[in-house]
Order: structure tokens, then sequence, then C-alpha cells
């Protein structure tokens, strides 16, 4: 069984090492171009070369939850893409998320400011119920993001394109494209501070725009940890400027590295972090796609992995 | 009934507006010098002279959940001191410490500092299995405090006087004060993120000092959230500054407000805020305190009521 390596901006060196432990039979290959045809591949970011030339991939593993830019590529007919499943990553998902409502929610920020300045004052304690989060998106990111907020009490709404049930969280459902599908803006009316947490789709792009962030409670918050597409950056810096939203806390950016013009960097009330929330991490990762690959071998059908990506629907 | 509320640095108006709509029957009376002796008692701080004057109190409600400033003070005898039983303060303090717990473990006082300077720049990931946090004290507040970190994955361990059972903590007993005893150090030694909890008593006086935070795994760090005499002061900068503990994040303090001159205050391994950590909840703390006057008038045995003070222990 040959496997493919082709990751851009990764070290090679610890990942092949471990994946050549992991699968010990396999003939691994640090891909070359016209390398010969492999029967799985470990890809980020590949290029479209790759792509071309590898026709006969039983899976694609991407290592990351987001396959939105590989599937901007012309994938060969047939090709099944698998993506991260968890990986370590929903316990990052969910400390970066509380840490910034949290913050948020307790002003952290305005004590930090008063204490640079030597100064003790107290704030009044703001009641958890004017504060509930609101998380679009409810995979397997989303839904322990939802418990661990739910965990600290606040009133927690989730929402995605299809139902979900989840404990202690109000779940919504419905498509936000289209008229008629009154969940959207029945769950962005229920939310003060506002968790992206998609999947980046036709769909889904630029969702957060001025008529929908409008539709939020008065001094909302938003927390993007999915895509900068989501996003309309102008309408947030227009709805922060204006008062109606309070702040943002944003990880993901249209352009990685956020280009060093953007308003973005220095806004007084947007929080940047460098596309750092959920990070791959190289163990937890490896294990999965290599038991993944080993159940395939043992004749396992593809559709009863976890993290198959259905390409309809780009997630 | 007759219930006497005294509390310094307080409002009383709100406070004496619930009190009488919870207990619409009572003879409610804002405590001045001479009043008549009452049933009950609510208070915060009371001077001396309320205690020498109010001999007849079946019972005296504290509004916060520490006690050792009120025990410092001659009391009537025999009279039993109720303090608050979480009354909203033990999710408050989950956050509080989750949120320092969070900030440190991810680097984000980092990450914030390299994005003033308009740098984009990755940390490799931390482990979570080498950031084990331990909690000292077990009651209410360290038990939802523990089982909100182990929520995160963190290894979490406790430390408390007596035995407890906390599923998914590591928990350790014994007294801190006397030979023979290896709970204490044992879990010290298992302890990378310290955070107290504790009761101040005589016995956990001066708890952290140069010798137990010297005991912390490499690059430990300090959270403290109970009372300023837990900690020495000079033990905790000399530490930092040598290099043997990475950081602290300190909501109390020997003195409040925190002297100016104080060296926390600009210490650049040193968090600040204002006691802000978990602040008495008005509306939760009269009804938890109607609660148990009602059930003390129907009959309750005292001893059935939570957060009762036992004078021996000191909390």
């Amino acid at each position: 069984m040959r496997l493919s390596f082709c990751c851009t901006d990764t070290t090679p060196e610890p990942w092949l090492q471990g994946l050549r432990a992991a699968l010990p039979d396999a003939t691994l290959e640090l891909w070359q171009p016209g390398a010969a045809v492999a029967d799985y591949a470990v890809v980020w970011a590949p290029p479209q070369q790759f792509l071309d030339e590898q026709t006969g991939l039983k899976a694609l593993f991407n290592i990351g939850a987001g396959v939105d830019a590989l599937l901007r590529l012309r994938l060969p007919p047939q090709t099944r893409v698998v993506r991260l499943d968890d990986a370590g990553m929903s316990v990052q998902m969910a400390e970066y998320v509380c840490h910034a409502v949290i913050r948020h929610f307790r002003e952290f920020d305005g004590y930090q400011a008063d204490v640079a300045l030597g100064k003790w004052s107290y704030r009044k304690p703001r009641r958890r119920q004017d504060f509930p989060v609101g998380v679009m998106g409810l995979g397997v990111l989303g839904q322990r993001v939802s418990r661990a907020l739910a965990q600290f009490d606040f009133p927690v709404t989730g929402w995605s394109r299809s139902a979900k049930s989840i404990a202690g969280v109000q779940c919504f459902s419905g498509n936000a494209s289209s008229n008629g599908f009154n969940g959207f803006n029945d769950f962005l009316a229920a939310t003060r501070i506002l968790v992206c947490l998609l999947p980046l789709t036709p769909d889904t792009e630029n969702i957060m725009r001025r008529d929908t962030l409008a539709r939020l409670q008065p001094g909302g918050y938003v927390i993007n940890v999915a895509r900068g597409s989501h996003l309309v950056d102008e309408d947030l810096i227009s709805l922060l400027d204006s008062g109606q939203l309070a702040g943002a806390t944003l990880d993901v950016f249209r352009t990685e590295p956020l280009p060093a013009a953007h308003p973005f960097w220095l806004h007084p009330k947007i929080t940047v972090t460098p596309h750092t929330s959920a990070r791959t991490l190289r163990d937890e990762s490896i294990a999965q796609i290599a038991g993944k690959i080993k159940a395939l071998e043992n004749g396992a059908p593809i559709a009863s992995l976890a993290g198959v990506v259905d390409p309809k629907k780009g997630y």
C-alpha cells in the first residue's frame, strides 16, 4: 500500500516518522511531481498538479477540519476526502471560545486597563441571562463548544442546517440563504454573543454581514473561529463604530497572515489572534489517519469513517 | 421575628427591599447602636459594637463565603455563623479560574503583545498534560472549579484537609501545617498551576510561601482567589524574579485596595484584579438567607443548614 504525503507549510520529517511508525507496512513517500500513483494521501493545501496526477486515491486525508480550500481545486473524480474529526481540536476550540466569552462578559480587558493605571475599582456584576451565546455550526467542534459554554450557566443556543439536539442547548435549524426559513433569524434574535464554527460553503460565505449582525441583541459580540470569508469585514467595522455591536474576537481572516494595513489590527473593539484557536496536533492526527487507513485496508466501507466529506454539502 | 441588617461597604436599600419582600412577616431594621436585640442578622464586616449588643441572635448570616474577618471579632457566646453557600459565586469562580488558566496555557498575553506590534506568529502548541492544575480547598467553590477545569482535559488534582472524592479529579488530603502528612507535598509536586480557594485559618495563613511554592513543577503558576494572607508576597516576587515560577494571577491581597506602592501592580509576570473573582449577588443571597431563616422558623435544626461555620475549623 502506497501513501503519499503532500502538505505545504508543514515540516514533513516528524509527520513522515510518525506515519511510518503507525503504518510500518506502507510505502510512504513525500510527494514530488511525477511520483507513482498512491492508494492514500495526507494533504494540506496541495498544488493542483498533485491532484491531477494522483488519480488512484482511495481516500484523501486533509490534516484540518475545514476543507473549503481543498474543494476549490479540481479533484480526480470519485476521490473521497476525509477531514480530521476532532483529533484534539475540539478542546482547543472550547478553550478559545470560553476564554473569549468570559473575557468579554467579565470585562477583564476593562479591569486590565484600570490596573495598568493603578486603579482599583469594581464594576457592577453583569447578569449572565443578559448574555446568551449562540453557536453557528453544531458539528464535533460546535457541540463541544456549546457544552463548555453551558457549563458556565450562560444561556446557549445553537444553529445548524440540519436539526440537532444537544443537552442544555436550545437548537435552531434551517437554511440561512433561503427565504421562508425562520430558524436562522430566530437564532440571531436570541443571541448576544455570536460564535461562528461553520464550514465555509457557498451557503455560509458572508453569513455575518450587516443585515444578519444587525439582528443580534443590542451590544452584540462576534467570535469568528471558522473562516475569514464568513464575515464581511467592513460591515463588522461599521457596526462596531456605530456602537450597535460591542466587540469582536477574530482568529481567521480573508487573507492570512492578516495584511499589515488591515484596520482589524488596531481596532480598539477587536481582538486579533493569528489563526491559533485550534491547531492541528500531529500525534493525534497521525493516530486518527492511520486508524482510518487500517480500517479501510481491513475492508471497512469508507462511509463508515468519521469525517468523510460530502462534496455537495462542502463539509 | 426581628431581623437586623448591618453591612458596611454595601448600599442597604436594595437589600432591605429584597429581604422585606422575601420575609414579609419580619421586623426588618437597619442596625444602629442601641437597637433592640434581634433574632437574626445579615452582616458584612460589622463593627464590634454590633456583636457586643446583639446577644440574642439565633443565626448570623454573613453575605460572603469567607468568614475569617468576622471570626477575628468577639462573637457573643453560642452565636452560630452561617456563610453563603454558593449563591451564584461558584460559577463566577469557575469562570475566573478557567479564564486565568486558559490565558496562561494558551499564551494569549503573548499573542496580544505580538498583535499590538502587528506581528503574526505562531507558538508551538503546548501539551496540556504538561500543565496539571492543582486546586487547594475543595468546598462548594473548589469542587465546581475543579470540575470546570477537568472539562478542558487538564489533569486536575485537589487538596483539602479532609478527604474528598470528585469525579475526574485526583484528590489529596492531610494537614499542611504538621509534619508526617505527605498529602500536601505530593499535591504540590503533582501541580504546575496552583489555585488557592482555601478558607483563611491559622492553618492556611501563609500557605503559599517560598518552601511550598518551590515544590511546584518547574514553570509553576499561582492563582489566588481566596485571601491575600494565604500568600507571602515577597516570596512570590522572589520566585518569579528568579524564573522558578512563570507567573501569577491575583485577585486578593493582604491590604485591599492594594496599596499604590505595592510591587504587584506593575510586575510583568503578575495579573492583578480588584477582588472581583466572585462577587456576592444580591438576589441569590437574599433568596438563600430568607430560605434558611424560614427553615429555622419552621423548626429545622441549625445544623441542617448548608454553610454553618464550625468555629474550631474557622470555615
